[in-house]
Formats: C-alpha cells, structure tokens, sequence
C-alpha cells in the first residue's frame, strides 16, 4: 500500500492511503492521525490501514488532484542517512581527499530531522556560493528497533520505501568534514517523494533489502542521471543494523541509502552535482560544471518497470531563503 | 522558574512547575501537557507557567518526594552538540590525534535525540571495551529560530538551561570521526538532569549566554571534576548562530556546551574521562585511567554560590544493555 501526508499547516500533517496510481485516495483519520502515530501502532494499524488501500483498489475514494502533499513524516525522531553506493564514496574521496572508509563498515550520519520539505515545495538556501546540491536516494522507515539487531532480523523491522533529495551544500562540506564531527551547515533539510510504499508495493524490484530500480533525476529539464538502485554495496537490514548497535531507533526512523550510484556512470549519468564534477577531475584533471543557481529546477523520479508511479516525482526549485 | 518533566510512561511525559527548592511541583496540564507544547507557545506559556510558580514560590503545590522525573524533554526534534571548551578541545586533539577547528569557528555535532534518559535512570550499554565516558555539560532549549540569525539576536532565544551527561563510547569514536561523517556509534542517549530553569533562575551567573557556575562531577563516589561553565570560548547565543547558519531550528531544539573545561584542569579535575587520559598522555607519556566499567556510577550537579538546588543532580549506574 501507499501512505501520504496531507498538508493540513499542522507539523505532521494527516494520513492518507493513496490508491496505486496515486490518483485516490481515503482518510486514515481513523486508523492514525499520522504517519508517525501508525508506525508506533504498526502491527494494528498496517492491517487497517491495508483495508483501506482494498477499498481504494475497488474504485473507492477521492481524486487526489487539489491535494497538496506534505513529506510523508514532516519531521521525524531520527534520520541517520547512509552513504551505501561505492562508486559515489570513490568520487567522493576523491573530490574531497577523504580516506576510504574501513572495508565492510557502511557510512552513515545523523540529519537534521525536525523538518522534511515536501516534494513540490521551493527549497531555501542561504547563498548560491554554498555549492547548493541535489543528492537523489532512496530511504527506509523502521518501526521500533532493539539495539543490537541482526541485519537478518533488521530486515523485518523495514515497513516503508521512500525516495529521498538530500540536499547538500558542498563548499560547505570539508570544513566540516575535517573536524570529525560530521555536518551541520552542508546538509540543510531534505525533501520528501509524496508517497511511502510498503516493500511488497516493489514486487520483486525489493529484495535483499535493496531498491532494484532506477532513479531518474532531470536538472532544469535536461536528464541528469538514471542511476540504479539495486548495486548498494550495504543493504537497508544493513544499514538498520549498523545505526542500532550502540542505540535502539524509535519507531519512525528514517535510514537512507546516500547518493544513487553505479560503477558506469560515465554512461547512465548521477544522483548529484559533486559526483559529475568528480567524473570531471578525473577525466579532464577539473572540475567543469557549477552548483545549482536560484531558480533551477530538480525533477527525480523512480518508476515500476511496468512504467506506473511508485513513490511520486519530487520537483522542486531552488530558491534565496 | 524551574520546569520539569514527569514519567507517565508516555513518550513525552508531564509538564509540571517545580518550586526553586525542587521539594514542591504544580501540574502545568492547563497550560501545555509537555515541554515541547509549552516550548512551541513559549509567549503564551511562559507567563501562565510562570503564574503557576508564583503559586509555589507562596507555599502552594504537592511534594515532589515520590515523583519520577523524566528527562525535561524526554525526546526532541533536535539536539546539537557544541565543544566549546577550548581546553577540552586541545586534549581530545592530543587523543585523537585530530586537528583543531578553524579559529573562530565552533565544533558541533547533530546528536541522537529521540531519547533523553532521566537523570536516575540505569544507563545501558554494549560493551565495557567501547571505552564508556560520561561528559559534563550545560546545555540550553530554544523556541523557533530563523535562518541566519545573529549571534545578537540568538541570544532571546535562548529559553530555558538544563544539565546533560553526554554519553560517550570512547573507542569507537576514532574511526567515525575518521569517515568524516560524526558519530553514530560513539554518541548513544544523553542523560538530562531533571529541572530545565528559565535564564534568570541563575542570576548574575547567567551573563554573556554563559553558566558562570561550576559543575561537580563524581565517579564512584570520588570528587572527579569541579570545572567553571563561564569559560566558553563560544557563548550559547552563537552556538545557536553557528547551529542556524543554513537551516532554521525548530522550536524545542537542543544545544550543548561539549565537556564543561577549564585550562587547570590539573587542579580542578574534568568532566570526562577522555580528558583525564589526554592530561596523563601530556604528563606521563600514556594514559592510565580506564574507562567506565558495569556498575559504575557518575553524579554531576551544578549548585547556585549559594549551596540551593539549580538543574537537580544526575546521578546513574551504567548497566551492561
């Protein structure tokens, strides 16, 4: 099934179920005010709620085309955000001269969380010379975590697929970086594809907790990227269990899987701005292509080999805040 | 006034006023039924709040001796670490072999906040060999601040003050800083003493957005540390700058102090134990003092000049978890 927020100006919005193309939808109001209050309740409130996806399937609902969506969990507890594609950590470390991490040890940080942007709405950012930036991902949201899991026993524990624009500020980025306590200022708030899938709403695009999908990311209109998702070097039960070893994660804990990327992505193109211009130092020893400017555009999108919509198309314009 | 949180074994507990001698409490219930409500409507609720402590302040209200006080807030939105002790930072550089922050510039980190432990609670962790720490602090709640506000102006901000144990996993924090990415691992749950005060509880010993009041540290029953809060390098009102340079901070958001450190630290002792083992790797070559072993206890307190109650004592045992 597919849950929404609708923006209501309250902070975590109100649930819906939307139909499969997202075009209907039905209250949730019954079964939980929002999203966040259903993955508390998930293991009643997933039956109920999966009845009224039934509904929607039988013709039930209403049109969705005057809504306006909120990100599915407006703000959340907890957004630990991976960095789980080798071939962006390998441009990365070189754009930034940082040392590859430990074999076998994902990346991960601790995101600003107290607010996520929808996916339509303009994305404030201070100054253009911060090295304003897109990063399309794909992200999980997990019910109550015990801290020590398994990444056999992490998997269960994974009962939302979202799709995810983590926005950077690169110039920002290596100072931060340096002083070993992550980032602040280079990682504003994300934004948010409009709707939270259930795993098996994927079919067999998800399995070994990975998105075996490509991401779409157009820039001002042009293709930018088509990235697959399915070559994460860590799986999402991974990365769950790699944010619960010294805590357990409340229910509703985002977990992302960092920059969409693939070895070959000279051919298919990128999630980001950093990694095009870190294909360009290697290739031609410099950096050629700026950040984004006020007022360009971001489009991303991940749809179902059958060509249907599945989370919804963030597109978004950047915008002085 | 002196605001407190009970544990009703929900998730955010009882907003409750509590008398400056922290023996009686009002119930806040009428005005906000948690911190975080009160915190978003702070100028309606402040002064109905402070009415409630006037009732106190007259001899009003219950006993506080059967109450089980939760962290003031037992989760947020947000909670921002700062370090800035400048002389704690020059040990933990000696440590970790890390290289100092820019001039000018503060250390901070975004923090696990979906869990604040209370300041009696049994602290689990893993494993004694991930190098167990507690660390002083002072820390401060703010309302909603807008992006780039100014040191200036940050500080009306600044509602109310709390004491935190900023638990610490010692020897898993060199690789995570190592990644560039901050602490996932090495930071799990804080421990927040019970009583978060508005500014002017503390008197002329908040000047400058700093605590000019020294905090006792005990491990073991054993005076550790007795280091002064008003040597920051970096007062709170620019931390909270620094904290919103590119994001606004949601009402209810955390910031800390890092380890409270004075430069006599031979004299006066620290904060944490990290900052024992930097001083006896300065004066003996290598460090002596183990980390924290199952069943050891840590009591922090901050007293007014006058000997009376401020933040409430943490006092807690860590636990194999």
């Amino acid at each position: 099934m597919k849950l929404a927020t609708l923006d209501t100006g309250t902070p975590d919005g109100a649930l819906v179920v939307v139909s499969a193309d997202g075009a209907r939808y039905l209250s949730a109001a019954d079964v939980a005010a929002t999203l966040q209050s259903a993955i508390e309740n998930w293991t009643t409130a997933a039956p109920a709620l999966a009845a009224l996806a039934e509904k929607l399937a039988a013709g039930g609902g209403q049109s969705t085309a005057d809504l306006a969506f909120a990100a599915p969990m407006p703000r959340a507890w907890q957004w630990l955000d991976g960095s789980a594609f080798r071939s962006h950590g390998e441009l990365m470390e070189t754009l930034f001269g940082t040392e590859p991490p430990p074999p076998g040890r994902p990346l991960m940080y601790q995101g600003l969380s107290h607010q996520f942007l929808s996916a339509i709405a303009d994305v404030p950012m201070p100054r253009e010379e911060d090295g304003i930036d897109f990063e399309g991902e794909f992200g999980v949201i997990t019910d109550f975590v015990p801290m020590g899991v398994t990444p056999e026993a992490a998997m269960a524990h994974i009962k939302l697929i979202v799709q995810i624009n983590d926005w950077s500020l690169r110039a920002l980025a290596p100072v931060e970086m340096k002083t070993g306590f992550g980032w602040i200022h280079a990682k504003p708030a994300c934004s948010v594809a409009p709707f939270a899938v259930t795993p098996d709403e994927l079919g067999d695009a998800w399995r070994d907790g990975r998105v075996h999908l490509p991401l779409t990311v157009d820039w001002n209109g042009a293709r930018f990227g088509n990235a697959h998702g399915g070559v994460m070097e860590f799986g999402f039960h991974d990365l769950v269990a790699h944010a619960a070893s010294t805590r357990s994660l409340c229910a509703g804990t985002i977990i992302g899987s960092g920059t969409v990327s693939n070895s070959n992505f000279r051919e298919i193109g990128s999630s980001c701005i950093a990694e095009r211009r870190g294909i360009e130092m290697l290739d031609e020893g410099t950096a050629r292509t700026a950040y984004m400017h006020f007022g360009d555009t971001v489009r991303m999108e991940a749809r179902l080999p059958d060509g249907s919509v599945l989370f919804g198309a963030i597109d978004q314009k950047v915008v002085k805040g």
